[in-house]
Formats: structure tokens, sequence, C-alpha cells
């Protein structure tokens, strides 16, 4: 049976340094603080923001809560970001999509000052990643490539077959993973709905990430024995046997594919869990960038 | 034998249409500025900035020149970027590389005013074409996207694979290529120096992008017959029966892979031409985009 990549356990690990990191940098008078967002009252991403407070509580993360109603004007949203732009404690904003129709989400979104994205999504900060310069990294990719290092798979020389080529996974994936740099140095094919002869390429993949939000797209036979496998798909499916009405399950038939794979990530417990954990991350990664432009001598 | 992809041809004509777009908005009162920076004296350079402006008369756009000593400061530079963004007839802005020791490249490159980057390199601009927003490309790949539309080898649904990983070539081609675009939509591998068995990769490839630096390095049997070949390399090779001892070669080796190939690029005649008439689209594209957010209403 292939080795389970431990979501859980990586991101517990990963939360653990970064708790660390907070309190070396709060021992300096720098306390890591968080922006968080939130327009209107959609339940799921009230779930969202609870999860993100809950998780800076725990690590030594300042958040800062700004929760406006659903009919805020995109004029009142941008005066916030500018203020969360200069106010010194915020070292990440966060604004919780979806955002209501009447504001612009690219508007918004790009308002945010780059030193400031916690999330990574700036084109500004795209941009910096695809160059290769060190920048806040998008949280899910990003937690991917920890998920990888982490379980004893480095990508380097490997052939990794991305599958999706969403903004928020796929292209960002692609970019991380064919720099020449640490935890990356991979040869990159990405697939997507129009690639010919998909398994032909899925076959070939040292390691697989499927993120294409179909349920259980990716099937034995599109794998070659010995993959590894990073499932980033979480897709509800009806099941009458749970209480909830459905159960959770990824872009990945992981009974399946399991029996070939050398390693894969479970869904849930294998990449989710990291999402949050990497915006941490972003965010006392930002505070001591921050606090090292603040030193005397640097610009 | 297979089709020659002429560079120069396919240069001509969308320099026609260039010059068609720049002489419809200077009827409309817009007359497409390029402000052209040069620093020093580097002889190359100097070479590269006169064919620049040379194309600027020929298209009907105005060039705006600045030689500055190789002694002017990184703040002296800055002061001069900063007018140029402020100038409304200067609509790109190519500051030559390399820069002289004492200024920092990307500090002067980033401060660009991304609306005006006439190379695309900009990181916002590079963030936004990996995103899939309409923006700048970078001249090389943007010019090699179009080699392959106007020769009749649109990529879509083709499997493409890039050999060389650079900012200003490999990686954006990758990102171009990728995208849900009409000009793109192709499966994308980008191979490099860590590729682990790349003749097996690039004897896959429908379209084969040589990016390297490496003279004639990718050879017959790396190839499938039937691919069509982008040479963007072009390397000098000793050759004393030529007046200057030198004569320039790709990536590929022509003579060799152009028994196998449907259709490739030479070198030089293939990619070469289509740099500074990519500079020259992004330019009046960047004038056309300035025009529309002028206009009442627009913002």
């Amino acid at each position: 049976m292939a080795q389970i990549i431990d979501g859980l356990k990586i991101s517990a690990e990963i939360r653990a340094e970064v708790a660390r990191d907070a309190k070396a940098l709060a021992k300096r008078g720098v306390v890591p603080g968080l922006a968080v967002v939130l327009v209107g009252e959609n339940p799921a991403s009230q779930v969202y923001v609870r999860k993100k407070k809950q998780a800076c509580a725990e690590l030594g993360i300042a958040s800062f809560d700004y929760d406006l109603p659903a009919s805020c004007t995109e004029k009142r949203l941008l005066a916030l970001i500018d203020e969360l732009n200069a106010n010194p404690k915020v070292h990440g904003i966060l604004v919780q999509l979806p955002l209501p129709g009447q504001i612009r989400e690219a508007a918004v979104l790009n308002a945010v000052d780059p030193a400031k994205d916690a999330d990574g999504f700036h084109p500004m900060n795209m941009g910096r990643m695809l160059n290769g310069e060190e920048t806040a990294l998008p949280c899910t990719p990003h937690g991917c490539q920890q998920l990888l290092m982490r379980s004893g798979h480095d990508p380097a020389g490997k052939h990794v077959v991305i599958v999706g080529r969403s903004n928020i996974v796929g292209k960002p994936m692609a970019a991380i993973l064919m720099q020449k740099a640490a935890g990356a140095n991979a040869t990159v094919t990405i697939c997507h709905s129009r690639t010919a002869d998909l398994p032909k390429i899925t076959r070939q993949a040292d390691i697989l990430i499927a993120a294409i939000g179909v349920p259980e797209f990716i099937k034995a036979p599109m794998v070659r024995k010995g993959v590894v496998v990073i499932d980033v798909g979480t897709n509800r499916v009806p099941d009458a046997s749970k209480k909830s009405g459905y159960r959770l399950v990824g872009d990945v038939d992981f009974a399946a594919v399991s029996r070939k794979a050398a390693a894969i990530t479970p869904v849930p417990g294998g990449v989710g869990p990291m999402t949050i954990t990497m915006l941490m991350k972003n965010t006392v990664e930002a505070a001591r960038r921050a606090s090292l432009r603040r030193k005397p001598g640097n610009k």
C-alpha cells in the first residue's frame, strides 16, 4: 500500500515553526498581524474567516477583523484597504472572496500593497514568483510543495504532471516547480481540458498533481506504478449513509490509485489543512520582511 | 523538406499592421511614443537601440532618446523614469540592458509604470500574463507565438515542449501557451538542465521551442518526424570562411533536424526579427489602451 502523505501532521509541523517564528518576532517588538476583511454574510465565507482567525490566535498572530455589510460600496472597501496598507501593525491583508456584485474583485485585490498580500495572488507577486524572486506564494500550491518536500519526495529532476490550469492552483503550481531553486527544479507538464490523450501524459508522471475539480477523475489506468499523487480536489458527492447527506472526495479515485502509487494524499486530511497554514506562514514572513525593511541601513 | 517559417516575412506582415494601427491612432490625435533609454556606450547596446529607433521611424512611432553617461547615478535614472511615467506623449519605456554596476537593474525596471512597460518584463505584467489578463507580453516569446499562428501551426491541443527556463524566454513562453485563450491552449512541458532523459521528453513534442543558448544542442534523434521547431537560439560560432570570423547558429542542428521536421525557423531570419517587431506592437497597444483610458466615462 502507498505511503499516506499526512496533511494534518505536516501542517502541524509547519504551524509549530510559524508559531516559533512569530514568537521570535514578537520578542523583537513585531507582533505579526493579519487583517481579515469579510463583506456580507455568506455562510461558507464566515466559516473560512472563523478558521483563519482561530489559526492566528493559536500561532501568536494578531488578527484584525473587519466585517462590512453586504451593501458596502467599492469606494468604502478601497478606503479600508488604503488604511490597512498604511497600518504598520498589519503585515498581511486577506479579503475573503466572493465579494458582492457591486464590487470589482480585481480592483480590490490589486489595491492591496503587494508586500501585505497574504494570499500571494496579487499580480505583482505572481510575476515575482514566475521570475523566481522571493515573494509571498499562493497558499494552496505552496502547501502542495511543502507536502512533497516534507514527505521525502523532492521534485528536483522529477517529471511533475499538473492536471488543471486554474489561477489559484494549476498555473502557480507550475510556476513554483519549474524554478531553478530548492524544492523545485522539476520538469513540469501542465494539462487541461484541451489536452489530447491525457492518460498518455499522466502515465509519465513521477509526481501527479490533480486540481481539476472533478470527483475521482484520475483513475488507476491513468497513472504508472510508483507515482506520487497530490490530490487538490475537494468535491462533495451525495452519500445517504452520512448525516450531512454528502461525503468529500478528491479529484483522484483514491481506493484504486492508492494501490499503484508510492505515496498519495488523502481527501480530507491531505492538501486541505495546508492552505490556512501557508496563509499563516505568509503573514509571519511578511512581518519578518517588514521588520528588516525598518532596520536602519536597509531600504 | 520542412516548411521554413520565415521570420522576416511574418515580421513584415506584423509591422504593416502595427503601422496601420499607429496611423489610425495618430489620426485620433494619439501618436504612439517610445522612450529609449541608453546608459553608457556599450557597442552592442548602441546597435540594438539604433535598430529600435529605426523601427519606430518606419512604423510611425515617435521615439524619444535619452542617452546618459556611464557614470549616471541610480537616483538620476529613477528621476528620468518618473518623468517619463508622467509624460503623456510616452506610451512605452524601454531601458536598454545591461546597466552599469552602480545601478540596480530591478529597481529601475520595477520603477517603470506597468502600463508603459514596453518589454513586458515588469513583474506586474508577468503576473497578469500568468493570470491570463490582457497585458504587454514579453517580446521574444510573444514573437514565437506569432510565428506559430501565422505559419499555420496553432498550438491549441498540441504538446509544446520548451527547452530552457529563462525569465525572458522559457518561463513566459510556458505562461503564454498554457492559457485558455486563442493562440494558446497547448499542453506545455518545460525542460531544463535538471531534466532527466531530455530526449524522451523532446521526442514527444508536436511543437518544440529551443531556448537554451547552446549551439546546435537539439539533434535529429531528439525530435520526432513531423515536429514543428521554433529555434530561439542565436549563437556565434567561429567560422574562418566568414569575413567576420564567425557565423550565427541556433540551438537546433538545422541541417539534420530540418530533414525530420514539418516546419522549422531558420537562424538567422526566424525568431530574431520578431523581437523588435513585438516591441513596436507593445508600444502601439499601450498607446491604444492609454487613449481608451483617457476617453470620458472610462477609468
